[in-house]
Order: structure tokens, then sequence, then C-alpha cells
């Protein structure tokens, strides 16, 4: 009997730039929103890929059962304690240990006035 | 023989979110823009998913054969005449008896000018 | 041996929308666009959905082979010679007789400044 | 042994556009993102479609194993040196000798403040 799926456990972002300027009261950021339908928590290890250096890892979260978590891109630190650099042209591997669906979302107050863009995650088979 | 398909039954989006605040004339707010392609109705179920409480359920809409509903995610009433909740990560999962098409948009004006976003929803099979 | 897909002859954009207003120099408009990787043009449909009444038809476009096509919503008209109307909320079913990709974008000037949103519509299998 | 997909060689963009207009310190912008989790480089040749011309051939980007290239599609030459053109409707076909994850973003300051979308390309079976 084959259990019905519940997502994906790889996901990927090809567009990832975390923008270094705000204007108004709302800071430019990404978020990585992941929706666990799970009973049980999703341990997700998040991937940064760059145009000019080794890819950075050890960002990870925890999505509890029946639970959503959005990750701030700008906000989340790795083992060291370092952050994701900014302005520079990255993209995103998130995986998860167990099924989970991720979708991305930018908020670019760079110029005057908001813009908001987002897409499903493109999740590997 | 294989009936065409007209979509899927259950399709989620992994972010969604109501601004608590708006300008100008257009006020902030998310639809869930329900295609059937059926001729019968599609009784459709919105379940609401949190980072930090249990999921909210109860929410309920319909949509005729061969039409279209949008339903607007701030003005929709679960069972108990309880409202979303406004400025809170959340994701969707939305839910009909018969195969639709789910698409999710959001449009913001918590800055001046007006901010959108889309995406189709991900099909669980 | 299976022919190579090129896309598919069935799509879905489930939020469609033509805005009433517009500020600045930019329209606010609708494009369903069509790219046809085919040596031979496609002839293309669109039916629009609505919430209220019955389905639009005889809204058609061709697509020359190895061209693409970006059709105006806000200006094509059908048999009867009639526009599509503006502030209603709408879903599109696109069908060509060829397969083709198709991706719905919305530019919306009603308050200042531009927002954009698109997305690839859903295909039919 | 079925090897893990790392994507697809194939992906298509129905909506490009380079507007030919910019406020602010942000010039309007296209970018093909590419990722590529293979551990050798992936080349990438980029077709353009156009409503009413002969599809423009000769653009080609390289990108190494295990990153990501955001290609400028207003600066990226094809081999006769020719820019892409501004102001007209066009679609992409991004091929790769190798499997990768393709993403298209749009980023639009024709109008005070910046508008952006973006949309998973769609990848050929």
């Amino acid at each position: 009997m084959a259990k019905k799926s519940l997502g994906a456990k790889v996901w990927l972002i090809a567009d990832s730039y975390l923008p270094d300027q705000s204007t108004g009261g709302m800071p430019s950021h990404e978020s990585v929103c992941v929706l666990n339908l799970n009973r049980r928590p999703a341990k997700v290890k998040i991937t940064v890929y760059f145009e000019d250096r080794e890819p950075m890892t050890g960002l990870e979260a925890e999505c509890p059962g029946q639970r959503t978590v959005h990750v701030r891109m700008e906000k989340i630190k790795n083992h060291s304690g370092k952050l994701i650099p900014v302005a520079k042209p990255m993209a995103l591997m998130v995986e998860s240990n167990r099924e989970v669906i991720v979708q991305h979302t930018r908020l670019d107050t760079t110029q005057p006035a908001l813009a908001l863009m987002t897409t499903m995650a493109f999740p590997l088979k």
C-alpha cells in the first residue's frame, strides 16, 4: 500500500538574494517557508550556493508536526555563528528528513515601496 | 478508460500571511483562487497552519461547476465565526471533494504603492 | 518511439483579474504568454471563468512556430467583438491544438508605482 | 540503478521582457538563475524567441559544479557581440548539457519604486 505523499524531501530555489538596503518600516528579507503535514517534527538543513565560493552549510531549522516555519534567511546563523552574506547572487537547497512543502519569498524595499516575489521551490524526485 | 484529470483534490501553500496594515485605497489581502472545471459544484475546506499553535479548521467555501471562486482570506470565517489572525506566518491546505486548480495571491499595501505575489499551489499526488 | 514533449495542450490559471485603474505611464494589464516550440503554428483558444456567470468563449489567438505570443487580455475580443470585463475575479483555460508553454503575468498600477506577479500556468495531463 | 535527478536539461520561460526604462538606483533587468548541483560544470545555451522575427541564438554561459550563476539578460551578448533587444515581448529556452535547476526573475523600475516577479521555469521531460 503506497503511503500518501506529503511533499518532497529535497527542494531547490535557484534565485536567492538578500538585499543590503531597506526603506520604510519593512526590512528587506527572504523567507524559506516550510509546511510539515506529518505528525512528527521535520529537521531541515539549508545549503547556500554562490557564484564565486564554496557552498555554505550548517544552517538548520526544525518544523514541528502540523506546523509551518518561515525561516528568515537574513537572521539564521550556521554552526559557526555566521550569517548569510548580503548582496550576493545565491541559490538554496532545502533538505528535510521528512516530506514537506517549501515555498520561497523575497520582500525587497531597496527603493521606496515594497516589492514581493514568490515561487514554490522545485521538488527533486 | 482513464478519466481526464481536472486538477487535484489537495493543494498546499507554504507562505501565507495577512498583512495588518494598508495604505491607499487597496486593502492588503490574500486570495485562494479556485477554478472548478467540473459540471458539479466543489466543496472546499481550508486548513490554516501556524508556527506556534494548533491548525485552524472549519473554513469552507463552495465553487459551482464551470466557475471560479476567489476566497478572500481576511474575510472568511470558520464555523465559530472566527477570522484568520493577521500578522502571523501561516501555511494553507486546500482540500476539495472534486479535482480543482488552486492559485494563491497576496496583495500587500503595507508601504505606499502596491506589491503583488502569486504562485500555483503545490498539488499532492 | 516517444516523441519529445514540447509542453502541454491545456493550461489553467486560477487567478486572473483586469484592474480597472492605472497610474503613471503604464496601463494595468494581464498577459497570457504562449511559447510555441513546434515548427508549425498553434491555434490557441482562451476561456474565461467567472464567479457569477457563464464562461466567456470565442477568444482566439495564433502563435506561429518557433515564436512567442503575449496575448494582452484587456485588448483581445471574442467572436462578437466583446472585451473581457474589468474588475471581476476570473480564471482562465488556455487550449492549444499543439503542445505549448503558457505563463501568466499581471502588471498592476492601481496605486502609484508598479506591481508585477507571474506564474507558470498549471498543465493538465 | 536509477541515478538521482538533479533537475532537468531543458527549461522554458514564456514571459521574458527587458524594460527599456529605469528609475532610482536599480536598473530594470531580468535574470536567468541556474543552480548546478553536479560536481562538474554545466554549459548553458539560451535561445530567445520573439513575436515577429527568427529566434536569437548564440547566448552561452557556464555554471561550475556546486555553484549558481545568475545570468543578467540585459548584459549577455551572443557570438556576434549582439545584446538582446529591449522592450520586446520574448520567451526563453534554457538548455544545459547537465541537469540543472532554472528560475527566472524580472526586476522592473519603469515607474518609481521596484517591482519583482519570479517563477520556476517549466522543465521539459
